[in-house]
Formats: C-alpha cells, sequence, structure tokens
C-alpha cells in the first residue's frame, strides 16, 4: 500500500480565477455573437477544455477554436488582477513540511498555467498537466496521470477541488475529493457530484491531509 | 383588498450584472490594499448600499466612500458587456399586456441605474430608487415604499429578485417572494433567506405572476 497521497487543482483552487474566467468567456462569447447568462457560465468553469466547457454550454463546435483563442487573450489580459486563494501558499507549505506527496493536477493551457503559476508565485511546484494525457475533466485521465506521478494508489489519494467538474471526475475514479467554495459553486452541487466533504478554502486544509 | 402586485429588483434580476460587480468590487477593494476572496465578495453583492456591503466584507468605514467610487467608476465602464437576463424583456411584457402593476425596486446609485437600464434598453419603467427611502436592503423601506407606488397591500405583493438580501428584506415584511437562479446564488442561500421558490430567470415567470 503506498503512502497517502494529494492531487491539487490549480483553477479556482489555488488561484482566485473563476470569476475572471466568467467574464472573460462571457466577452469572447458575445464578440462572436452570443449572449450566454454569466451564471450558466459559471456553472461550466472547471470543465478540463475549451472544448467541453462549449459543447455543455450548447455552442457550435466550428468556432470553437476561435472562441477560446479569444478567451484566452481575454483572460491574460486580466491575469494581474488574479490571486491566490486563502490559504493557498500555507496549505502548499504545510504539504511540503509533513512531507506529504502531492502534485498540481491542472488540465490549464501552457499559458494560462503559467499565469495561474505566476498569481501564485510559485515556481517549484510538480505538475501533471493538460498535455500528459489525452481527454480532460469531467474525464479521469489527467487524475490517473497524477497519481502515478506521486506514485499513490488511488485508494490512498485525496484529490482537492472547487468545481463539480473535479468532483465527478474524481468520483468516477473512485478517489476521495474534497471540494472548496472558493470557485463559488453551491454545497449541493459539490456534494451532488460526488464531493465527500465541502470546506471553505486551502486554509481550511492545513495540517488535515 | 387590492389588486395584485409585482415588485422586481433591476441589478442581476433583469440585468445580468453581478458577476461585473464582483470583478469591480474585487479590484476597487485590492486598489486600497484589500484582499477580499471573489466568492465572498459574491455573496455580499444585492446588499442594498455600499455601506453595507462594505460591513458585511468587514472592512473599515473610513474607505468605504472611496471604495465606492472606485467600484462605481470601474463598473460604468464595464457597462457596455451588460445584457438584459433571459426573458427581462418577455416578462415586462407581459406584465405590461395583461395589466398587472409592477414597480422596479433598485437600491442602485443614478449613475448606475441610468447604465443598467440603457443595458435593459428600456425607458419606460415605473421605478421606485434608493432616492425615495432612508435604508435598503437588507432593509424593508425600499420594498415598502415600492408597494406604496403600485398602491398594493403588503399580501397582495410578489417580489422577484436574485440575491438573498431581497429575499431577505421581502421575509422581514411578509411579501412572497420568487428568487432567480440567474444572479448565480445557489438555492438552498435563497430558500433559507426566505424565498418562497426559486426558478431559472424571468423567462420563468411569464404567465405566471
Amino acid at each position: 500500500m503506498s503512502d497517502p497521497a494529494v492531487l491539487l487543482d490549480l483553477d479556482g483552487t489555488l488561484v482566485d480565477s473563476v470569476f475572471v474566467h466568467v467574464v472573460t468567456w462571457s466577452d469572447a462569447l458575445r464578440e462572436h455573437g452570443y449572449e450566454v447568462p454569466m451564471w450558466r457560465i459559471h456553472a461550466a468553469i472547471g470543465m478540463g477544455s475549451d472544448r467541453n466547457l462549449l459543447w455543455w454550454l450548447g455552442r457550435e463546435m466550428p468556432e470553437a477554436d476561435a472562441l477560446a483563442a479569444s478567451h484566452k487573450r481575454r483572460f491574460l489580459d486580466m491575469a494581474e488582477r488574479l490571486l491566490p486563494t486563502n490559504g493557498a501558499h500555507a496549505l502548499l507549505d504545510d504539504l511540503a513540511g509533513r512531507e506529504v506527496p502531492f502534485v498540481i493536477a491542472t488540465s490549464a493551457g501552457t499559458e494560462e498555467r503559467e499565469a495561474l503559476l505566476a498569481a501564485l508565485g510559485r515556481e517549484d511546484l510538480p505538475i501533471t498537466g493538460a498535455d500528459d494525457v489525452e481527454s480532460s475533466k469531467p474525464a479521469t485521465d489527467l487524475l490517473e496521470e497524477a497519481a502515478k506521478a506521486v506514485k499513490a494508489d488511488l485508494d490512498q489519494v485525496t484529490m482537492i477541488g472547487d468545481s463539480p467538474w473535479d468532483a465527478e471526475a474524481a468520483d468516477r475514479l473512485g478517489v476521495r475529493m474534497i471540494a472548496l467554495r472558493c470557485g463559488g459553486f453551491a454545497d449541493d452541487r459539490l456534494l451532488s457530484a460526488g464531493a465527500y466533504e465541502v470546506v471553505d478554502d486551502p486554509l481550511a486544509l492545513v495540517g488535515r491531509l
């Protein structure tokens, strides 16, 4: 049996980015003539790929690449306003200090990932990224690959994320998932998607994982 | 006994503005050195005044005016991206067509109200505003004044809003309140604040009020 290990989502979990994604997706969609209510966009944030997100919002695929490019440009333009979530640094330091194996499991594209890590101000983090896998959340590929990266059996892994899509991916894989409220998702959505527990933010998990 | 009448919140209810408020409050707070998680800001949106909102976020009062001015400037700068919520026009037309007395009850300041009405594209709406009352949501003054404007007994009034603060004000007054999900607030928060029912957006209420 392996040691316990932790998989951490990045976008929305360690960086307070969800509401910025909502506004920039809204702008990108509107640029292409689509008026999508912001609460519907919010509900789709955290899906592993732009294509999944647009599919979920019911948009046609032909424009997916242009929409995703427009969102990315707008998101990077707003990246300087991104801040770490409450306790993100404390949790990372806690895991490192107690030598709990952990890895960031993120499906963010390369440039967005760099902007998120810059907002976090950490360059020393182990990462399993979208480039390492075939399909993204709510598919389980990213989490499986991340678990391999920390050499952990799935039943020894705890996943920390902020969106129902994190919870769904973990649930499919039989991985225990603790959800954070700091992405703005409702407790009942997180729990019904498979979260084991809901806490406010990373600070609430310091010393507990 | 008076005829049934409807009170409509504006910000977040008829205009899809909540997420824009979150981002612009975040920027204003950060400008003054405060890092407040966006999900916490979101939870405060819909309070009737900037002062209430800042108090709820735990900020000191001395800077309230400067913070509110910074938020207002940033919000007005982003006003061109505001859109009506789904079915806002259909609901207004439905109420007018069936001659149901209604009034917009909004605590938005003058400039923000004008920006919201411009986004809605209607200049023909009866309005009870913050200028007409002493205290704002979750205080009941605005709703009481609005009910007077439509000459309705409180037990004949239905209030439509998107935030828990709307629900709380209505509940205090014994007014039936139907909450909309389009502001991004969770069903359980709306219901526990006193909402009678939760529906997606104004479209869901066409023909029903």
